[in-house]
């Protein structure tokens, strides 16, 4: 049994990683801190964990907590983990981190958009852990640096595309839509139920959403050319799920069943990516708690470009499921394991 | 007092259309019919109006009709309401139409994306019924064409820049989103409460929705060049409300400063359009129940484009209630008369 | 023009009260206070208002408000309230207040409950504001303390039956629905959307929400002799609306449509209470936005109960719509001025 | 591999006992029957089995079925299950039946409730398949009657207080909040989205409900008297949850120690009953997607009463996950396989 901590169990990604490795066979988890709840029981404050899950809520020095598990979720905020991750990786742990702070490569563009780094020594050997890009790397790393949520969305859903130049980067639109979980559980007016119920709402408008560069990295990696995007996000009166429709010109003309062969070529071996067969579209009520990420594909001849949809859980395959699925990998699991739970609707 | 009839009182248009019009205090409904319900108060199919709406449902012959009213709202599918135009105008009555029939100038478009059409006769003289546009031709027209929903919030959030040229058009993108209520209160699985709470998806992808040679027509006109669009319609777990995030390249280096100031001067005199503030964004919340149109604007300079949101209530500016500011302004009615109400929040 | 003040008015129910003013026609609000949002547009903090209501946020100091107008509505929070008052009353206005303050009778009431009343020497004076039993002492006081949003519900649809002693008071159980709305606007963990949606629970369960002494008091009044609740409020995962449900024997062997008699004549003259046609039901959608009172009845005759079902908005009929209502009545204005409109649904 | 075939695999019941079973490790399903999908895949009806659950909807002759599996759970409607099942039994087969035909032993209150009993001579076998009551009868018969969703809620709810007598039953007043999913898959109006969706109502008012006579029938078993309740349904806009609200008379004073205590004896050894520790209540959001039935206790010592709120998710321990639990009885099977992983939230 490998034993594993939970750093920032208490928020919404932190509590879905402690009920996901709940059901994981070959893991124990023997820390959840939270500076918050200490010394409560999880279930006290997550009343659906109980009899499920039988955690207490710790707030260990940091100088313990290495001894208290043999692999860390980190699960704060951006800032906060980079000063918790290398003391952990320098005591031989391995760590999947769900911050930003090690998602971009480049110092430069991480601290023009969240503020300086103060562990930049790590970021060459961090993995970006999207297990459909880089899972060879993740397997033998030390680090993984769990996409954001969005970013996860849109890199599967475009990949085949900008892999094989069939679109153009410069007419790239992403109109992406999430759930309100994605704001955390901290108290605020703006996601209060009677502001965010029977409404919707863009947000961040303009290309100030901080998912910009660690989707721009990504997508100019497949590219093989700088790519920048437009990238709307809104928010829906739905707890969990992320639409993002993306639409691009194509730089040749191909008919759906190409393009459908070919995202059928790319991920025939990727478990957690379903494909709709042509004519059909993903919702994000059909993967709502589960890892899958739903692809659909339309082309508009009448305004020559593709429409490429992809929904997810925003707290399962864009966070905690995700980096379950990177410790699966990163410590010589089955991939899948623990995660293949079929989602319910209604 | 103006005799008005309502054709179609029992869908979710027809009924909004009675709300509305029984706070207008220079009218009367003197006819409302509905197959379904004849002989039924219409409060007893709708008990919120019981004690305001004072209606019994009729189904009245078709020769019988005109006599009953001076004015008509037909709130009936496409293809019924060709049929039950001609003769009311022949009796010399005014007729706000709202369905599809006649909206698209063009007899072979229409065909194209509906079926033959047996009144083309009067297509040369119907208006569409945008008074943002149309004013002037509205108010001396016989036969307006009200407009749809999702044309509303698209064509009020484009046109200023489309006269001014400030687009390309062929870079335009329309991501639109909408409420529930727009696919009508008939029976069917796909609308059941619990298809639909707590879930997205996109529908009509790829330039199908028979909104778009609407679209088409109306930004073709204002750009003063045929402009084809890239539309996609998402389907929201709310009652009301539709969003339209638009996106384009500029032709010329401009700054939001002087969009927003393009727009205040477009839409100065317009009472029904609100322009947010720059930095501020529209939400389908803040205009439900309200023939309001939001419209806010933001520019990307990274990915080099202008993003505008509008949004309505698809049942009032997006249906109902543009009716009645056309029947104001057919009949000489200060154009606000009934339509002031402000929306609630929560 | 009665020149109006709105004391707290960036909360859900100053907000309503602000907007259901703005379409009174013998009224204008001179002041409208906020701390926290002191010299702020309210259309800034309520969007939904912008164009409709044109008002700034003020912080006048306590010895310049009486001056500021001439009739006052106090949206703060009870214990803020027995403060501000008096001066007002002093100053010769006339004022609604929406706290708890003033509603109940016996000081040692609501010292039980709340806590010590610094201004008990006006609770003699004070009006219980529900129009539907104290019009008459509503019209000519100077303080109406405006019922609380269940105990209207309860009252309401308990009053016919307790005053002709056709239910046994002892049988009596209340179990109570509410919208999130009632929590009000502070940022909480508790209201946040995530944590309500796609949820229902109880709250305050066992006799303990600060409702009962007022709805104890009101209903021992109606039946001439102390009557002890069993109240049970829960929350809904809707914004507004609150539905009752209540349950007690019948003392007499009596029928539907004489208990529905009973109703009729008792509310014939009350034009915001509306009954529901025998076999019918009340429901929160219904009355969404509006200054109603839905009332439905039903008799269980196995298990030998009456039901009795009442539906309001809680910020209308529940706060602010009642609050306009009582300014009516004491100012002379015809009792529903500015409350007719009709909700709208979907 | 236990063959297990579904009769009646496309409706919320059918389907999530096709999500349930495709996560038991011990069995296989053989058959799934839907005629309105025959030839389909069941994932295309519901795409989020997509990848999870394959199986394709045939619709055998009746005569063939009992040769496709060797046990079957009936999902259909009551009057269609009474002609489905003989042949089923006489085939040698097992089967939990999810309809209402075998839930009611006296064929006289069936027949009042529903309608004529043409398989009268299986009501004395069938068990009524509350495991919690039942357990050793489940694990021997041969045919199960699965209990209704709401009568599972109260009878888990009441059955310590009514066996050791400590409530009055005269007095016992259920009032129950269900999610829109109860009322099924069938395209109707009022459970479109738009009739549901932020409202609230009570329906079948006054005793009409046909849970009822199921209720009484084993409440009364539990009392050792005929017992008659006051059981009044509500729709609540959620798509899975039930949470009742019973209350009565205590017939000795106790205090909430000791009901918690006779709590805790009574279901100790159930893995399917969370007891709310004191203070704290149910939420349906915390039993959703789970087989969990989780139950609060308080008493209102002013009004003498004590109240008991259960919650569970209706189409799991209300239905499907409750029949696999009967399953996993009736053929040896460990009681809980299949029915343990944790719900989330949000």
């Amino acid at each position: 049994m490998l034993r594993v901590g939970i750093i920032g169990v208490s928020g919404y990604t932190g509590v879905e990683l402690a009920r996901i490795l709940s059901g994981h066979p070959q893991i124990e988890i023997t820390v959840a801190t939270s500076r918050q709840y200490e010394g409560k029981p999880l279930s006290e404050v997550y009343p659906n964990l109980r009899g499920c899950v039988e955690l207490t809520c710790t707030n260990p020095a940091a100088d313990e907590l290495p001894e208290l598990a043999d692999f860390f979720f980190t699960a704060v905020p951006h800032k906060t983990a980079m000063d918790i991750v290398p003391p952990l990786l320098k005591a031989g742990k391995k760590v999947v981190d769900l911050s930003a702070d090690f998602r971009i490569r480049e110092v430069a563009v991480y601290e023009k958009w969240y503020q300086p780094h103060t562990s930049k020594e790590l970021l060459p050997e961090a993995v970006y852990g999207l297990p459909e890009l880089y899972r060879d790397r993740v397997k033998t790393c030390r680090l993984t640096a769990n996409p954001g949520c969005y970013p996860t969305s849109v890199i599967l859903g475009l990949a085949p595309l900008l892999r094989e130049g069939l679109i153009d980067p410069a007419t790239l639109i992403i109109d992406s839509k999430s759930g309100t979980s994605g704001a955390g559980r901290g108290a605020s007016v703006a996601t209060l139920f009677c502001e965010v119920t029977d409404g919707f709402r863009p947000y961040k408008v303009g290309g100030s959403h901080r998912h910009i560069p660690e989707i721009e990295q990504e997508l100019s990696a497949l590219a093989g050319n700088p790519v920048t995007v437009s990238f709307t996000p809104h928010l829906l009166p739905v707890s969990r799920g992320i639409l993002s429709t993306m639409y691009a010109r194509l730089t040749t003309d191909c008919d759906l069943a190409s393009l459908d062969a070919l995202y059928q070529k790319t991920y025939q071996h990727e478990r957690f990516v379903r494909l709709c067969p042509p004519g059909t579209v993903p919702a994000t009520q059909h993967v709502r708690g589960s890892n899958f990420c739903d692809i659909g594909l339309a082309i508009d001849r009448r305004a020559g470009r593709v429409i490429v949809m992809s929904a997810i859980d925003n707290i399962v395959k864009g966070a905690a499921g995700q980096a379950v699925q990177n410790m699966n990998l990163m410590h010589g699991f089955a991939e899948t394991t623990g995660l293949l739970g079929a989602p319910f609707f209604p």
